[in-house]
């Protein structure tokens, strides 16, 4: 049994029909009449759990697939628009936005998606998924710094937060895994899923934008609701234990959400949205699973089993950076991942993490290619990861098994209401 | 919710205690008692539907993993051995085959796993799928031709339809996602398990083998139990529709398993096994994204959305080749993948099909990577997978949209015993 036997087709029941899937939205707790219900419903504030195959709601004050709970598989895509015309683009991002609308409700890309259009017409939805569940879709987009140069006349409307990221020490960073003018994350609990919603989103862009780079990831790393249990990355150990989660409005408000505040002027429209920092991490996992117990967990500044900070019991008990052991020394070592990224040693900053883990083939020397997909979420990336970066770049214990390979940054505009598109307060 | 949320951790019950994990073997419909309980219960006929995170019995007639119903998920490696002391290989598969005993139960790859061994020892697995249920999990290994070349005085036991397989029509094959003296095939209903296995068996031959491939599968593309619905391939239609299943034993033994008289002699401790047959399809799905609907639907000779045969109305209905429609043409063209795929046209030849869809990012030049990862299960490749292939290599229309882009054949040995290790009867 799979997914694909379970309970009734939401793709069979809505397909074609406008006013079935706005019936069905509302039933999912998603947009129903008024700004006020479609904060509550959107991706704001606490959102229920759901059943893994449920649709999660597409409009609202900011873009689902940031503090909606992760789901469990991811397909990314970095884009570059190979288009010169401004209003070709802004066309596209229409098309991207109605396909979306109805994909995350489990709907072909277009009504009529797979045979609609007759046998002279090339189908309007690529089909793999049809007849799958929503599976918890999300889809979420960003633009990168490169899209603010001159070719479409935005460089006047380019954010201050958003500047390309610097080098960090260590780096190793592989021109094709690394940037682009637009980013798609789709999130879903089936895989298949989110290959979907992408290559129909691609499809859509044929001939305004070219795939630059994709990354799947099979495993979330992070949890962003209080509703989730901990995940574990690729060593083994539980990741992101102290994540913004989306429990706690007032963090996400000042870590997470930009504010009006923040970008006066050229960067207006993002208010609502939120910086996406996007870091491929090759895990040189055969290494690391010949390094002994006390080794790693020093390295983590955490228990393998329980998760629990060194020194304490449980996973969620507090991290008292200040302890020390019987020879005087801290017993979270001052190399250790969790010290290092925790607040306290960063002047109060926090991220909202959404990482993936993911296993490429092999590296063609005998090892798999396999490590952590980081995503995080912020309100300013010069003010968040950028030191934060720089901080573990320089003392982290875990840099002796790990190398950034792939990096990009993209400004995620805020959500949308019913009939405006993706990206229409960039481009009005 | 994911997974992670759901239910009890079989992994927490079972982790160090060998007669809680054969109560749950037992309880599981696995291994019980005597022979023929086992055959009963292990790979062999109508396998019941089960939960998506129960665990799968390991020991059978048959290697779990060939006519289970196909799991969601899939990872592939194939491996090369790098030390040529037989008795070595012969310890790392004991070695292999203890660790996925407890695996597929959902356990960790040793006794005391994560931690057991004290902070100054290695832990005894790698620890990702911690917590994490069987989900479904089988692990199938193989023997690629190369491993009877003259490393392991082997040469002797290799049976005579372990041929390489001959080059194809139109072959586009990469060294290094072909071949391999040994392949694990892990199927998991959650793609981290299916890695954590793979992951851990690799590091249990370290210094004993290195990874040459590996693929990852999202998406499973054909049923192997009536119990399941026809998937979807990439191309958007249901793939696989006449596959041999699970509950056909007649057919099994005619397609699937080795026959005593098969492999007299030198491969006579193949009886019960099968071949395993694995090509990395690479799809151009942009071109056949923007191909119209009856081109589509005349390359594969059925409907898109429901899968029927052309001319008819479900997806199940008879495969009648010889209907010709008003202009004395037949309805299923004579290059159609249906048509040349049928056994009526291939002298009775079937095989079970096992893929799975992929994704591996993108190819540099603006697309995605994407495809199907083939892998078919037979009695004998010479006599099944080469004159298919070699049919469908010269006609097929689907050609001018797909490329074969890796290349792989194991013998997969027959089922084991408690006790015993896989591969016994070939080292002993």
């Amino acid at each position: 049994m799979s997914s694909r036997e379970e309970g009734v087709s939401r793709r069979q029941l809505l397909v074609g029909s406008a006013g079935v899937l706005g019936v069905a939205a509302g039933a999912a707790g998603g947009y129903a009449a008024g700004p006020a219900s479609r904060r509550d419903a959107g991706a704001g504030v606490g959102p229920a759990p759901a059943a893994l195959d449920a649709p999660v709601a597409f409009h609202g004050e900011h873009q689902a697939g940031i503090v909606t709970p992760a789901q469990d598989r991811l397909h990314f895509v970095a884009l570059d628009v190979i288009s010169k015309d401004r209003a070709e683009l802004a066309r596209m991002l229409e098309r991207w936005t109605n396909a979306a609308e109805r994909m995350i409700l489990g709907a072909e890309a277009a009504p009529g998606g797979l045979v609609g259009g007759g046998p002279h017409k090339v189908p309007q939805d690529t089909g793999e998924a049809y007849g799958l569940p929503a599976s918890g879709l999300t889809i979420t987009i960003g633009f990168g710094p490169s899209l603010f140069d001159d070719r479409f006349g935005l460089a006047n409307r380019k954010p201050v937060a958003l500047q390309k990221l610097p080098a960090f020490r260590g780096d190793r960073l592989e021109a094709h895994r690394s940037g682009g003018d637009l980013c798609i994350q789709a999130c879903a609990n089936d895989p298949q899923v989110a290959v979907h919603a992408v290559r129909n989103l691609v499809r859509l862009g044929f001939g305004v934008v070219s795939v630059r780079w994709s990354q799947l990831g099979f495993g979330r790393t992070s949890s962003t609701s209080t509703s989730q249990t901990t995940p574990r990355n690729l060593f083994g150990f539980k990741d992101g234990t102290s994540n913004v989660k989306a429990e706690e409005p007032d963090a996400l408000a000042e870590h997470v959400w930009v504010q009006p505040q923040d970008e006066a002027g050229a960067g207006a429209w993002m208010t609502g949205g939120s910086y996406l920092v996007a870091r491929r991490i090759r895990m040189q996992i055969e290494v690391w699973d010949r390094t002994n117990l006390l080794e790693q967990e020093q390295v983590f500044g955490r228990g393998k089993q329980e998760g629990e900070p060194l020194g304490e019991t449980k996973e969620f008990d507090r991290l008292d950076l200040d302890r020390t052991g019987p020879d005087g020394k801290p017993l979270i070592p001052t190399t250790a991942h969790v010290r290092l990224a925790h607040e306290s040693q960063l002047g109060g900053i926090r991220i909202l993490r959404r990482g993936y883990n993911f296993t490429d083939g092999t590296d063609g020397v005998g090892h798999l290619d396999a490590g952590l997909f980081f995503i995080a979420f912020m309100r300013d990336p010069r003010r968040q990861f950028v030191p934060m970066q720089r901080a573990l770049a320089a003392k982290d214990a875990l840099n002796e098994y790990i190398v950034h390979t792939g990096s990009a940054l993209f400004a995620c505009p805020p959500g949308t209401e019913p009939g405006q598109p993706w990206g229409r307060a960039l481009f009005a």
